[in-house]
């Protein structure tokens, strides 16, 4: 009997890699990838699978014997606000890559800011040679939100380096090495946190957490004289405005930005051009579509053969 | 018996840190601090001790009977090209503080250009939303040359982000999970390094290493189309020129550099200005003072017990 097919429906940047990928996984198994315009108006009734990121308006309409979704990213908040989503199981992608991939984004702006590289690269456009004030790894309080499979490999890196590190997520977890606070520990873990990771899904709850409120929770011992903010969880977490306002008066000391309300983030915004923020495009943890592919074959391979599947989301939490 | 004074004579930047860790370290033995104007024109005759950095032209005259000279940096080249050098023992400082902050830069140095800040810098300054082809640590080789305290530590935390690291020594090492070259092996070490990063200490046979012909014989294969430079040991082992036409016609990609054939780097030099060299005022690893003068006092202690010093210069081998 010939497997069911899965439909790609997934708008990366980067065609060439997701074609790459797909001649090395699913083998025998059909694949579908909707952005091949052969398959402009195919039937796809017989595809029981889907990977998805920003899918088409119709493409549940056109696949209505969806048994598993797949999100192409690690967040799934884009996928759950989706019209008409069916009532399968929507599979997140855990992966190394993805981890990897974010915990060296987030050793990579702890260090930078703590070795005070901004300030650096401004002397250098000055022809300015100047030693600042040295500060080391240790000197530094990371506080990481969010210790789920990203957060606490993030800690056990950041903890190598020489980082001091805390967390804080919803509930309580109990992380090696690493103070952890909860819900009712929020303004006791801001209050030691030098420098703020947000690894956060976004949520009803997480949804403009990361305001000023918040930030003038932080830390203002540390060696910079003033929190930094980095985010590399999801842009509706952040308050823009309530950044910018606290980098003004001195609230934040600086922020490292990979996520925005509005993605791209838009002309206009001062972000873009603020001297103490740093714009990446959403490039923290890219996903890496043979990973991808890997994964959902893996997870396929569990379903058919009747074991349970893997990194199921949880609707009421979010993800 | 009073204890011998120890005299030191530190031209560094930051007085109020030496002042401050003098008083805590020491004890009863008596200091003779030179900076400190009510020591001009002390006799030093009584001083066993001597904790340098750029020291006074007359400091070996006015003080004949040292029998245990320290210096106040890892990097001992500029304390042996001392005119009227005394043959007594000549300690380097070697430290934990001085060997994680300089893995904080490595590692910190290695991020920024796998993960392509410069050129995020870049296009945040033209306002633009542009996702670069992701590449992560495990896509590039770090070559280190020098696998001394230093080297061996940043190996082993640029393996735990996940790069592949390989080494150089003049004779063979052998360090856990990182093939090592020596001598004979330069041309295939630097066939395999992406990112090669200089730790190597300012002797005769480093002097002027690191020019346009070892540069041509880098990895050319690493997913930046070429490879970067980075260099954290000492400036007399670059040839300034030549990093400069290297980066012009794509022999290199981009250099980090912490130091500079002449220190501060002259206001003329075109490195401050090229897009892409990031230039750092000798500040990878910055002498922690009140490691330093802890470091001198067990040396002291050890010395005047009739144990063997740690960490003695070899002045043939020049470090």
């Amino acid at each position: 009997m010939p497997k069911a097919p899965v439909v790609i429906d997934l708008k990366f940047s980067g065609r060439a890699a997701i074609v790459e990928a797909l001649g090395e996984v699913f083998h025998d198994r059909p694949v579908v990838d909707l952005a091949d315009a052969k398959n402009r108006g195919r039937d796809l009734s017989d595809c029981r699978y889907a990977v998805l990121w920003k899918p088409d308006d119709d493409l549940f309409e056109r696949a209505p014997n969806l048994e598993v979704l797949f999100s192409g990213g690690a967040g799934v908040d884009s996928v759950l606000a989706l019209k008409s989503l069916p009532d399968a199981p929507l599979v997140r992608f855990v992966d190394p890559s993805l981890t990897r991939r974010m915990s060296e984004y987030v050793v990579l702006q702890c260090l930078y800011h703590a070795r005070r590289i901004p300030d650096y690269i401004g002397q250098q456009a000055e022809t300015r040679w100047q030693q600042l004030p040295p500060a080391e790894a240790r000197d530094f309080t990371v506080g990481i939100m969010g210790l789920g499979e990203l957060g606490q490999d993030a800690a056990r890196k950041l903890k190598v380096i020489g980082f001091n590190v805390i967390g804080w997520s919803r509930s309580m977890k109990a992380v090696d090495g690493v103070e952890c606070f909860d819900a009712a520990g929020l303004d006791a873990f801001l209050a030691k946190t030098d420098i703020l990771v947000g690894l956060l899904p976004l949520t009803t709850e997480t949804t403009g957490l990361f305001d000023r409120e918040l930030f003038e929770k932080l830390s203002r011992s540390g060696p910079l004289g003033g929190p930094v903010f980095i985010n590399a969880g999801r842009g509706g977490s952040q308050v823009e405005t309530d950044i910018l306002a606290a980098l003004e008066n001195g609230v934040l000391y600086a922020a490292a930005l990979d996520v925005f309300a509005t993605e791209p983030l838009p002309q206009t915004s001062p972000l873009w051009s603020h001297e103490r923020v740093l714009v990446t495009p959403h490039v923290a943890s890219d996903t890496d579509v043979s990973a991808l592919f890997a994964h959902v074959e893996r997870q396929i391979t569990r379903f058919e053969a009747g074991e349970p599947l893997r990194h199921v989301v949880n609707r009421d939490a979010g993800y």
